[in-house]
């Protein structure tokens, strides 16, 4: 059985005193194993990151650019392979794994401006003779933390940007499916990294706090779920380091009468089930504003979810694949339960879906819950999966306090065709990411990602420009040259332009 | 007596079941008292803000800035009183006094430039008829904890920049000389500024703790001593903030044996006892290298420090002025005893310095410390006092050493002429703010204020274009207008730009 | 007679061999002349301020700002006045004077932030201990050629922000109307300004051909109809200076069918008639989309344009005043004419309106011509007066082309509420400066004014962002500190970073 | 013989009525022939762009630029190619190309950051309800003439940033070596560039003067002589174009008594020498300041010299290769002829140079002359080959007078290693491009290029940021949505905020 080890000091390190398996979710079988990193493990990932530093923080910026542009043409040419290994693991079917592959290559193509991002700001003359300028330098050793949901595209929000600017990196991703994440990894060694600048361990709790508490570690990002996003906030705070944590969500589209409805079942559709449900942008709430407009949607997405197919991840027709473990696929029918328990009707049930093939795999079908409301438990959770709700309010201003009722604040959006409707929202609505007729408004790689209230912790979102800010440190210079002829007067006062 | 109490909603608000003194500290009488507030009254505070903020977030950033313009006329008005104000409680010199209200009034004139600042980035077609653009919007209820050496100017490093960003603000300034931070907010309601949108709350560990636990409040900037910045910094994360906490410094000077010296005396006398060294930018430690500058820096320093004058704030003949507290004065005192035990050569000593018609208040005089070496308690320690010490080494490597080995990083000079010694020092050191040949390097208010290592936690520095991104939270929003004859197809790979 | 002389170095020069007459229009008397500078006058202001210029370039930009803080002062201080000084020899009425000082006053209010605005940028490394950086010096001396119709706010675009970035100015308003604008250039220097940096020159063409002649003047910014516009942009390049030349405009306003009607009349009246249409981003055509809201419309305006009231410029009842020539009016009525005689339906007609008190002023009352169509007279050309124009078209498409068709691109807008019609509109139509539902879309100061196609010649628009720019010039530094150690060999290819 | 013919539409275009000879000047052998268009092929390629530009505008920028990023690797993987081709019609050695070409790669890469850098400004609320954004829109069909000394790295100065900013590009290159210059237009539609978004046309003056003249082309980058720069500058001006040219050099190096000699020397060998003294950038006037470092200087160049070798481009060993053509051969030894008339000293001689092999090649060796003075016609004009002139002063201030005194500032460089003297003459110098201890201070294609005086006409620089302005047009946008139940009054007053 394959072992997932570390790589640390650019070589792979397959020891492993603990391990987990790793389960293929379609077929329910643990195929692979995943070694979990001891405390030493990762110190000595520590280590390695410091050990590169010093020469990395001196490479200019446009040579460590050089590298990225290489790590590009590679993932685009290894393509292929890192969509298996995500379909292997994760379950994703394949051309959902391109687009998340996609995804992340954009983040490997802002970080090839890095050049320019990394300008600081100059001021001749901010008194006599004296100049000023700030310069944007690199942390030293950062750690990110990424979730199972995106082993590919998440990591690379991070660690491509981190490096460009300078900083050497401690990778931990989710120990369900760190196959791909490991194979990207070596490519970015292959494009000419040199070892130490870029190390992945791989574990549990015991590494995610070894990285937590070790005073070498400058900075923590992390992407998962709200508790934990709390946690690792509020540990890496108490131990001085600068830290973002994103956290869950529950994004509401809210639809308007005047909306055009069969641009938005489509989209809903991809919004709702693509992935399985299991993307922080999911979209998992529709707030339909009428019971007419409500009952147009109900009836047609009812007819639309019938054509869904689920399965393998490397069969092009699927639509969506299984959620990634048994335990979390038993958590998503129990919150059908309670719902239809609590009142919801269940219009389309994805419980006990068949997959032919896959009899054992961790599937859940596409499921539409109606006249859900606030009061409900699948409504004030996560649920992660393939379940889409709808609540019926009769008015925009009713379905945006429902909104920023709720204790996440990730993305949202809103159909319709009018224009003030749209920016009355979009300036108002206390979420971070916004979406006018666009179910999934993730930001593009040179725009920043991050929710608001419980859904971040932290001031800077994750990638593109806040990305770089993140993973800076601004210092900032005064130089004067004073003329030899020329004496000066002591100033006992705070020093100020005359 | 005199009772500075708080300002709630646009009112003063004297009443107060505790209170303090608050001291002359050049006459070493309490003259005034300060109200400490209660919980409730925190929360009163908070509550006003609160009920301020919908209608100011919803003032155009162009009207929110009209009100500093005024501001700072105002300022500049009042700059006598105000001045005196810092003076009767602070100790501070007239000069330097008006020195420090003029930094302030600075970042004032920053704030002025709002709508600028707060522009966002818009993307047309970042994907075939889909634009998007990130925006800054206020973040609700923001605080502010601020120390006593700058009752005015650090201030002034926040709520202004907080306000035109749509913010409302809670102050609590230094419960020993909140005086003059109380007169400017009252100068700031008479420019026009809303009820709600600043309020002041005086109080001790009780106030802090009430705005770092009350989840209404969503940011918390601090300026401070270390052990006290780690903890604001931990209990707001542990909360859920975004948090800026400026600690501790011990800022060495190196003295290239290159330097102009009679420019470098000059100009250390006034960094290392203006205001009595009562400053985190303070230059405290000059690192000689070689013995021969050495020789003749203290030899110069000696017959310089002769001239220095103490006494009370309205004689602008003076140099500086007594200590906060007379404690404080014990403290630092304290620390030449111990230096004098530990080896160090007491080469002028300021204590029982005798200040004719203050014998009572809290004097320190201007003491020179040479052959002061790394493991003394007072090479340690931050001293905040007339003190300086110095170190000699060999080689800029050497000094640059020893700077690193130190726990804070706030700021540092060099003096030489060598443009390659420069280069080397201040893109190597590991100091967030570096003069060369200027031995004060605070950032113009145009740029950012803050240090490294155990001098700031957070990841924003404080004022200029670092406070913006405080004080504003990032929204992007993705839009597309569907033609309605357009039918598309459901998506459910992760979308990316084909 | 008062006589409106120069203001050269600092100093009134009210010596004249050539004068011309300032008529107040809505009298139709000469009220004031005005002297005509020669060439050797204009010299001598160029030659002040090339004098003045070093020591305003070694200025630290914060200082030059402080001037500009306290202009802004004045200028609201002096706002009565300002205002009377219109009236008289312009025509405008009280609260329109006023209005157009306000946008001038938001000018200088952006050039307070030129601190920030003169930011170069630095990169660290661009090669292997090799820094560079850009900055923004200024010029040297720069000029100004403003036109009548906004005799405060035109000069209020340009030499603000000119003077902070560094540069000294010499300014030629239009001779019809100069008061007002020598009266802010003296409260400037009231507000601190040294002599020379600021002159104003009054003349005709031989005053601008010796701006544009003399090689001591680096850039010209021109604001004026588009003939003179071309002549001063081929001019000025032919002697090798930078230039931005504004000329003429004829905007349209796209009447949607599922427009708010009202708002639409009620914004059309001011933007169409307002200033009698003597403003460049005056709207002078409406576009409407179908018959229906094309008959509504005029319906409506018929009915609102009958409560219009013409006159004196201090009375705040009236809606306009004069034009400000009597050569100027009959020009506007024979546009009126030709219309007419061309197959223009004349809804409402403003010829021969009645002025009682002003019997001999230059008034022509606000007119309405339905039924216009492209190949009129009137259409092909900018009327510059109270002339409200209606063409119907049948589709958005058919609206959008006749726009692009016409060879000015200043301003336009498109009145509906559909989102995708804006979006579509404002991104595909050939001109510089859109409103949605908003008719003049002048934009605010920290943004930049200009138009496209023959309405601007140039690069960079007016004042904003693209003003700092057109002010400075970048000079670009790298800089490299060598190690005494290290030998080099010598280089023979282009430079590379290896 | 080889034709070298255009490029229209995608397609090669060998046919030809006129052509001219293209030679080898190493070996002095017309090798090829190089097509010249006609008007009517040029109105073809103009017609080529124009025709493909509505397409490419609405290309999203990141589409655009991902043909960018395989552009970038076509470039690499062609190299030596590419270096060939340069080297048979200009002679530029092998490694002096692969320098031209990695500079121009730079180029390449930073368009690479596209979407970042057409990122427009975004405000919300500049009034009530009221939002305003500009945007930075393509041009339409944008020109580019290039000269023959780098034949691959200024058109990679402009076209690749003209075509991701969404223009369509005519390139006219030089006549006497276009051969790479067609080779890597072509690589760019084999990186997937749509036809007609990129032409080229080889020709003359008729070429150029139909770029000039028609209305269809919008902008003009060229670079070249200065006499030729003023020309294209006035006629795009007359034409209504917006324009960018830039001119001739005399780059001086001052040399301080304080310089790091051995440093100097080696640098400036290759700056004075390398490619023949062929580039605007090359350094051909070194300003001693004392006679002491002069006559070191001269006597270590003279030692240095020695050992230079002139030969054939692909022989690695070589230092440079033969000047573009014979007349311009005789004209650099008509310059060394009339200095050593006018009393300049010879003290090395490069006329009569041996190569064995390449006798009928166009070569001049390497030059030193000492004792020049700026009155000599040697030093007014720009020789632009292997020619050093030494001029001695008595001080910096003498040093810096005599650069501002020559018409040219395209780029100066001292050697020192004091601080102060480098930012004296880096902030007051009269030149656009500084080296301090860098002979040949080309900005990095992050920042931008150009001269200041009479190097560059137009404001604003080549390539880099600038580049990104001078390729589009600012569309300012503002936008109200009109809450339907509210009634609005006419505004007949200059909109303001109140």
């Amino acid at each position: 059985m394959t072992l997932i080890g570390h790589l640390i000091g650019g070589e792979r390190r397959n020891d492993a005193t603990r391990t987990q398996e790793v389960f293929n979710p379609a077929t329910g079988r643990a195929e692979k194993q995943v070694a979990l990193a001891a405390k030493s493990t990762v110190e000595e990932a520590i280590a390695a990151a410091q050990a590169a530093f010093p020469a990395w923080r001196d490479t200019p910026p446009i040579k460590r650019t050089r590298i990225m542009f290489r790590f590009k043409e590679l993932l685009e040419q290894n393509a292929e392979r890192i969509c298996q290994l995500i379909g292997e693991e994760h379950g994703k079917i394949v051309h959902d794994a391109a687009g998340e592959l996609q995804r992340g290559i954009e983040n490997v193509e802002y970080a090839c401006g890095a050049p320019q991002l990394l300008k600081g700001e100059h001021s001749r003359s901010v008194g006599p003779g004296i100049d000023s300028w700030s310069e944007f330098q690199p942390l030293g050793v950062v750690a990110g933390i990424t979730p199972f949901n995106f082993p590919v595209m998440v990591p690379l929000w991070m660690f491509p940007m981190a490096i460009v600017c300078g900083n050497c990196f401690v990778l931990k991703p989710s120990e369900r499916d760190p196959g791909a994440t490991l194979f990207i990894a070596e490519l970015l060694h292959e494009a000419g990294l040199p070892p130490g600048v870029l190390n992945l361990v791989n574990g549990d709790k015991e590494a995610v706090d070894t990285l937590l508490h070790d005073p070498r570690v400058q900075a923590v990002s992390f992407v998962g779920s709200t508790p934990i996003a709390e946690y690792i906030y509020a540990t890496a705070a108490a131990n001085g380091k600068r830290c973002q944590a994103l956290g869950g969500a529950k994004n509401h589209a809210i639809l308007m009468p005047d909306a055009d409805l069969d641009n938005a079942v489509n989209s809903l559709l991809g919004a709702a089930f693509g992935s399985s449900g299991e993307r922080c942008m999911a979209l998992s709430v529709v707030v339909a504003v009428g019971d007419a407009v409500a009952d147009a949607l109900v009836a047609r997405l009812r007819e639309a979810m019938r054509g869904l197919k689920l399965g393998i991840h490397h069969e092009r027709g699927n639509d969506f694949g299984p959620l990634i473990t048994r335990q979390h696929k038993d958590r998503v029918v129990g919150h059908i339960d309670s719902a239809e328990r609590q009142g919801a009707q269940v219009v389309v049930d994805g419980r006990g879906v068949r997959t032919p093939g896959c009899e054992e795999g961790f599937f859940v079908g596409a499921t539409l819950l109606d006249r859900v409301s606030p009061e409900m438990d699948s409504y004030r959770a996560e649920i992660f999966g393939p379940v889409l709700q709808v609540i019926r309010v009769s008015s925009l201003e009713e379905a945006m306090a429902l909104i920023d009722a709720h204790e996440y604040g990730n993305g949202t959006c809103i159909y319709t065709r009018d224009g003030e409707a749209a920016r009355y929202f979009s300036d108002r609505i206390q979420v971070g990411m916004v979406g006018i007729n666009v179910p999934l408004p993730v930001p593009v790689a040179y725009h920043s990602f991050g929710g608001w209230k419980r859904s971040l912790f932290g001031d800077l979102h994750a990638y593109g420009p806040d990305g770089v800010r993140f993973y800076t440190r601004r210092k900032t210079i005064t130089q004067r040259w004073p003329s030899a002829s020329l004496r000066e007067s002591a100033e006992f006062s705070m020093p100020t332009l005359k």
